[in-house]
């Protein structure tokens, strides 16, 4: 069974390292992470075996390598992956939120390496580090795998076959249809809800806390999400998230008209079919 | 003890029904709903004692009256009740997600008589009916009273210590701060959040059910409610509805700009600031 490599040790790539000892898909998992004090802690929480202090004797012993660090660094990380494997048999996969930016930052510079599976779990939380890190944050999730024309079956397969194995759903598509689809079901609901979050901190005339219910807690949850790794996230997919954007924007004027205009009728309709969209989203996790 | 008429048995009066059952603060609990089947399975789930098929009969009977019906009924419900109930003792008081709209239509038809204490539970959910029905929905969460100049201190009282008997934290203020806040926390979110279901529900590239994370599910739950009450929640509040509804736009459209024009810095720090709102606001419920 081969080795592991997990480059970036919080949330997602802790979560990972669990899900894949309990599948026991590797003999030996290492951690590496550009801050030494979260891969240490990784460590002491049994989320890895070791600490690779050094990344690039780190990925010299890897058969497999898990890259779960910022978007910006995808590409270059990939790059030095390359230049240290050479000839060797490996395979890579990021669990990055936008695939284009990073696949055309590789076609610029070098080309995409066949042994590259880029790939998105649907997963994740407002908590961060390893100490969050859940071997089954990925169970019943969606993965998107977007194989490239350069991508090898066998690391495709494989990469696959570790998802399954942590529990997860894969769904194969483009990277196109990829990043215009999170744009939607992630990276808009996501600036929407720090925008609202935004305008609640603003002066009222009483303290919003005191009128807190369950549903607000709910809508605002993603908007307690980092936000460097998010300024990254829509920087990267910019220009899906304004399509989706302007979008949303005249369904969402439409819906207002409706009510300022007191067409109540029709508001109500909306309201009815995006009852129903939502019970069909609900459908596959039951909630 | 005091005996209890619940008025509309479904998931919020249903649940009062079995907070109070759970507190022992009645003898005897009764109740009545225009869909006759909704009592009969309240009825067959001991949630209520007893079923009143006579709304006056029942109200005849009981020493405190709550209303959980649509808020375009609540006032000529409370001006039947008056017209019954004469100069008995009695404690009346709603759950209606709007108060300004059914205090001015009492107002201008009798006044609003000193036993009606106007009452909202931030608590709810997607689900209704009384089979939904929950003993601990008001548990930790804020109900709102907003007493009138009219209202009598010992109804008010009464009221009072029957939320908090159901586990909930009572705050009192002003019918007017009570809309606009509510409108901010609970009508705007779910005005935005159907607009959303509404343009996921259009054509896309790919299913969003394949993309669809935790995060998504939890940011549109809220439009899983029902489509009836949510015309009649925000055509009541309309006017602080759409008074929130600018500003945030504002706010909205400042955020979108700033990604627009690729000014990452003041993107991140309104992400960072709206991520510390949403700490705040977890502060209570601890999520």
């Amino acid at each position: 069974m081969p080795r592991l490599l997990v480059i970036g040790t919080g949330l997602i790539g802790g979560s990972f390292a669990l899900a894949m000892r309990q599948a026991g898909c590797f003999t030996h998992i290492e951690g590496h992470d550009a801050d030494a004090s979260v891969t240490k802690r990784a460590r002491e929480l049994g989320v890895i075996d070791a600490v690779a202090n050094d990344e690039a004797a780190g990925i010299a012993a890897a058969d497999a390598v898990l890259i779960a660090v910022p978007i910006p660094e995808i590409a270059g990380l990939v790059r030095r992956i390359a230049a240290r494997v050479g000839h060797r048999e490996v395979t890579v996969f990021d669990v990055g939120s936008v695939k284009g930016s990073v696949l055309d930052a590789l076609r610029r510079d070098g080309g995409v390496p066949p042994w590259f599976v880029p790939s998105h779990p649907m997963a994740g939380s407002a908590q961060q580090g390893p100490d969050a890190a859940d071997a089954n944050l990925f169970r019943d999730r969606q993965v998107i795998v977007t194989p490239q024309p350069e991508s090898d079956r066998a690391s495709l397969d494989r990469v696959v076959g570790w998802w399954r194995a942590a529990g997860a759903n894969v769904v194969e598509t483009s990277t196109r249809i990829h990043d215009e689809m999170v744009a939607l079901t992630s990276h808009l609901p996501h600036l929407i809800a720090f925008a609202f979050m935004s305008w609640v901190d603003g002066p009222h005339s009483g303290e919003p806390r005191d009128f807190a219910g369950p549903g607000l807690r709910d809508f605002t949850r993603i908007a307690g999400s980092d936000a460097r790794m998010w300024r990254q996230i829509l920087a990267e997919n910019r220009a899906a998230v304004l399509a989706q954007y302007d979008g949303w924007s005249a369904s969402l004027d439409t819906l207002v008209e409706h009510l300022r205009h007191g067409r109540l009728d029709e508001l109500e309709n909306v309201l009815a079919s995006a009852r129903a969209a939502r019970g069909r989203l609900a459908d596959r996790s039951n909630d």
